[in-house]
């Protein structure tokens, strides 16, 4: 299909759509004559992708890894994770102590060599911001975050697909990144519930 | 103090101060003379939480909304904490059908009326990014979300501090922005934890 019929199959306007091809989101369409551009339906599921990826607010520098995590996953299926896992985390930058943050994550399992370094960054670098603001998680919180977050990614892996690589990480990359503004949304309800519970029922 | 001594006291740069004053972040000094603003400890402190906030990569105009509940609280607690999700929670904009949300967090509880729209429309929003890459949350996953995120909303507002409203809010905006990052995060390693558990263990 031509450009046009790629934007009507989508919802992506063309402009949109051009600027990916130049942001390398985009695979390049295959060129039947000079002036002559043809994409297929591969175009139009990775196009699906990059504009909910780049809607949910994933930075395009973000999104470039997340498509070569796509591209060309590794192996390895534990490896595989972690490349997409390591895709998808910002990278922190900035020397900070991960003492803390061992500790903290050393709860859910974790020890040296197990995995890619970035996660352990991000931990750090979130305890680091709430010191800065003088936030303090309560004692009895804590804990319930981590059997939270232990729970939800023992549920998570246990459902990742093993009947290819590519659906694999498509559920890796994918899940990780477009379920969190459903899980952080989800929170705040649970937040508004809770707080309705203890400080009075609704009005109006 | 003066503006280069608040620098100091903070670690801020000045043209950063100048910036946060212009759009709005921080309260203006005290001018003691035409030409001389003073700053006290309560600049310190905004200065900190603004800082943070932007570092997590809250936007500015989430920023102001943030800054704006913690200096003008409303006097009922469950109000209060309305507001301050209002206020940090991204406003999603365009037409959507509700149905699938409401049905997902009535099962956290919540019923027309209880909370809060904003939060109902940032799930549904979270609902159709999932629908629009053709990621499906598996049907064993999505209770697992709901109950860890009732169990951490529970323990987060069985903490809400009643000493003052300002501490009250101030636990609720911060806790609900601040805490995002760390969750994610703690999510990501425990992922990778669940992913060598079952995929294989560490290499190297």
């Amino acid at each position: 299909m031509r450009i046009s019929e790629l934007a009507s199959a989508t919802g992506v306007r063309v402009p949109t759509i051009k600027y990916y091809l130049r942001e390398g989101l985009l695979p390049e369409a295959e060129r039947t004559a000079a002036t002559q551009a043809v994409y297929d339906e591969r175009h139009a599921q990775r196009l699906r992708v990059v504009r909910a990826l780049i809607g949910s607010g994933v930075s395009v520098a973000e999104t470039r890894k997340v498509v070569a995590a796509l591209d060309e996953p590794p192996a390895d299926p534990h490896e595989l994770l972690g490349a997409a896992h390591a895709a998808v985390t910002p990278v922190v930058t900035g020397e900070r102590d991960l003492t803390a943050a061992q500790e903290l994550v050393a709860q859910l399992g974790w020890r040296p060599g197990l995995c890619d370094e970035t996660v352990l960054h991000a931990v750090a670098a979130a305890l680091d911001a709430l010191t800065a603001v003088g936030f303090t998680v309560p004692e009895h919180v804590m804990p319930v975050y981590l059997s939270s977050m232990r729970d939800i990614a023992r549920a998570e892996i246990a459902g990742v697909p093993t009947d290819s690589v590519e659906s694999a990480v498509r559920y890796v990359v994918l899940g990780s990144v477009m379920v969190e503004p459903l899980l952080l949304a989800l929170r705040r309800v649970a937040e508004q519930v809770a707080s309705a519970e203890r400080f009075g029922e609704a009005r109006g």
